[in-house]
């Protein structure tokens, strides 16, 4: 078993931070739960997960196992990994993958900073690894971090929309009953066939529930479970649940959890999470305009004409850029007035790349220039603009994505109004789309 | 009940003959199928299908009931209706919808020009609105152009990927076995929870399936188990397999489907379906050049690194353009040499727009110009090349996407290289996305 890497402070620490600090009932009631390890004179880590990995994602049709699967180019497990370590009372994750992968996650952890999380091999199946991941947690090796959690989390490489509201009603109801697992209400009927392919019966889809992840357990009651677990049951058998039923007698608690359990299985659900994806790091948009300018300002102009175009999200000013980078916001607007240069937007850039921001996923920056170009000839100023496409390419290697948008500011108010609406439709395609292929164009409105 | 609109021929409509032509093995079976029909002496139509449209799609979190929710800005319905209609032997397609909607169905009928669709309204439950359908079929009034078929075929209308094979599957085993329903493995565990909440058992995930659309029924054997069905079972019920069994002791044949049979059912079920869709039309990219041109000319340079930059993409010669929108090809790059003028694209767009070929879907036009512009001063085809906007935005109205592609055309042999390499990404990109936000707009490559 390996740790890795150890310590440090990166972006999905400072995710970590940042969530504590919005879930703040989540987080007294989080509080309690430590609490309570604590009272009992008990110094381990209280809940720990384990994340089984070492499947091969045959249903997908693609070569790659799903859980390594990229979004946005970074791979699924990531995120999933990245929505369990911002939960700050779990103190250990275990990931069991293959051995022919192990160095591939290694590397996922370094590239994407993941803390607190461990590696084992996985076995030849889902409970096989389970079962691997639980002993790393059982033996209190000398030179092993880990140690027993009074209980872990069981979860899934391939759901990464796992919230921490979920995460602590599993953990919760474990500890009073010993088990728990979300569940979800049947999209299909289910049916039993007969051995000629024919019905047999169809349950009544009202009486009967998915069975998903996250589910948590009493720690003692799981890894009894697996020890006594037969060969049938490690060979072919998927869920947690029934093992604690069947060994230890423990009637698990079901607890209702959103829509947002589910498991990337196919290819779409791999096209709905990216879109899911993108439109979660869309919400807000920050605009940066220099801070000496007054309120007629026409950045203000673009600035609310984003609000109005944009209802569901999110527009600030970047008054305050290290704050709002602090807050993961993934999509600037730099606005330049009467001006072909890209010094104010290159500040930008600097900034955001010093921040480490665009590790977890791609940011946007739109380079907007506002220029009369009826006035002035525009080919004078192509030169100058055409600059975009060098910068862009130097940032992407951060995964930065710069764009250009030129915007036509003229005297008439009504023809201004016209191009401000026609940049707000720019602005908002360009961060819904996240393209890479458009970038170090110059757009114009 | 009414049938809407009368005979005639659309996109629709070329879609299915089309159709087909490819699935030749196909048409052979389902002219067994219907053959088999008349042999018997049965003028008939032999199949027929039933919708029911009637939901709320309180799943969705949306106001809009899903099956009416935009793909691409066309509703869902259209594109099942669209998949059931290109079958050759399916005659008849009866839709179920509430009165509320009864006019915006009208609308998407004549909008998207399907044929041989009848409307009628459709109860408060699933399994109401799928007796309305029968009723209507039963019933040989006069003044309807419905007559009772053989067999009938139950689809959901928010099931858009329904293929020709399974539908033929599920008709061929209702002729002889009564009933027929696509089945699927199931992703997760199914369990049975206990009164208070806790797990009472979990079913074994092998023994069981997850019944899915489409199901098929010899007409007499469904309108039967209708007929008899008690009130309990049309209020509480979802499963007509189900019906078949209980009041018809018919046990439905259970075909294994693919995983393209699922339905749209949660939020980002549409947001993998617009994926989906977007892929499916983005297969085949047509090149058009002027054809005196020899084989020296830079755009079939293009044309080869569009090859093999995009490899799982049939990039074909717009030599016999009429054949190619009859093979629904929805990407066109005009390729233009060393001239700022659109002409060419504008023949292109006209041509488009007699088709209606993007009426179903958006089509879209790149006008690509190579241009030296090193040697020529930039800004002096700007005005020319900016009419662009102008084009897109009235082209739009039609359902075509055009964008502008200036590609940098020098006499360097590596450079030249760069910069086709740099058109096709970017072609890629703007294929792929199909964003009516960036309209209008002139990329650099």
């Amino acid at each position: 078993m390996e740790s890795w890497p150890p310590g440090g402070s990166g972006p999905a620490e400072a995710g970590r931070r940042l969530r504590d600090l919005r879930g703040a009932d989540l987080a007294a009631s989080a509080s309690l739960l430590s609490g309570a390890g604590a009272e009992a004179g008990c110094s381990a880590p209280a809940v720990a997960a384990v994340l089984p990995a070492g499947g091969s994602g045959e249903r997908m049709g693609v070569p790659t196992p799903k859980q390594f699967c990229p979004i946005l180019e970074r791979p699924l497990i990531s995120y999933t990994l990245q929505a369990l370590e911002r939960v700050s009372w779990i103190k250990d994750i275990v990931v069991a993958v293959t051995g022919e992968n192990m160095e591939a996650m290694k590397c996922i952890i370094q590239r994407y900073q993941h803390k607190g999380i461990s590696l084992v091999e996985s076995g030849v199946t889902r409970h096989r690894s389970i079962f691997n991941g639980l002993k790393a947690l059982a033996e209190d090796q000398p030179n092993c971090r880990l140690s027993k959690p009074e209980v872990v989390i069981i979860h899934d490489a391939v759901r990464p929309f796992v919230e921490e509201d979920v995460l602590l009603k599993v953990v919760t109801a474990a500890k009073e009953h010993g088990a728990a697992g979300a569940i979800r209400p049947l999209v299909s009927t289910v049916i039993s066939p007969s051995v000629d392919g024919c019905l047999d019966h169809s349950l009544e889809r009202a009486r009967h529930r998915a069975s998903e992840m996250p589910q948590a357990f009493l720690f003692d009651v799981i890894y009894e479970a697996y020890q006594q677990c037969s060969d049938y049951d490690l060979e072919f058998g998927t869920e947690c649940l029934h093992l604690a039923l069947k060994y230890c007698h423990i009637k698990a608690k079901l607890i209702e959890g959103s829509p947002d359990l589910w498991k990337v299985t196919y290819k779409r659900d791999l096209y709905a999470a990216e879109s899911i994806i993108k439109e979660r790091i869309s919400q807000q948009i920050c605009v940066v305009m220099d801070t000496k300018e007054d309120e007629e300002h026409v950045g203000h102009r673009l600035e609310e004409m984003l609000k109005n175009e944009l209802n569901h999200v999110k527009v600030t000013s970047g008054r305050d850029l290290q704050q709002i980078i602090l807050e993961q916001c993934y999509n600037f607007v730099r606005v330049n007035v009467m001006t072909s240069d890209f010094e104010e937007t290159q500040k930008l850039l600097n900034m955001l790349e010093e921040s480490n921001l665009s590790i977890l996923y791609p940011v946007v920056v739109i380079s907007v220039q506002f220029l009369d170009y009826e006035s002035v000839p525009f080919g004078q100023k192509m030169e100058n603009l055409m600059q975009i496409r060098e910068f862009a390419k130097q940032v992407k290697k951060r995964n930065i994505l710069l764009y250009g948008l030129l915007v036509y500011y003229p005297q008439d108010e009504q023809k201004l109004q016209e191009s401000l609406r026609h940049g707000a439709t720019i602005i908002a395609a360009l961060i819904k789309e996240r393209n890479s292929g458009l970038i170090g164009q110059l757009l114009v409105a």
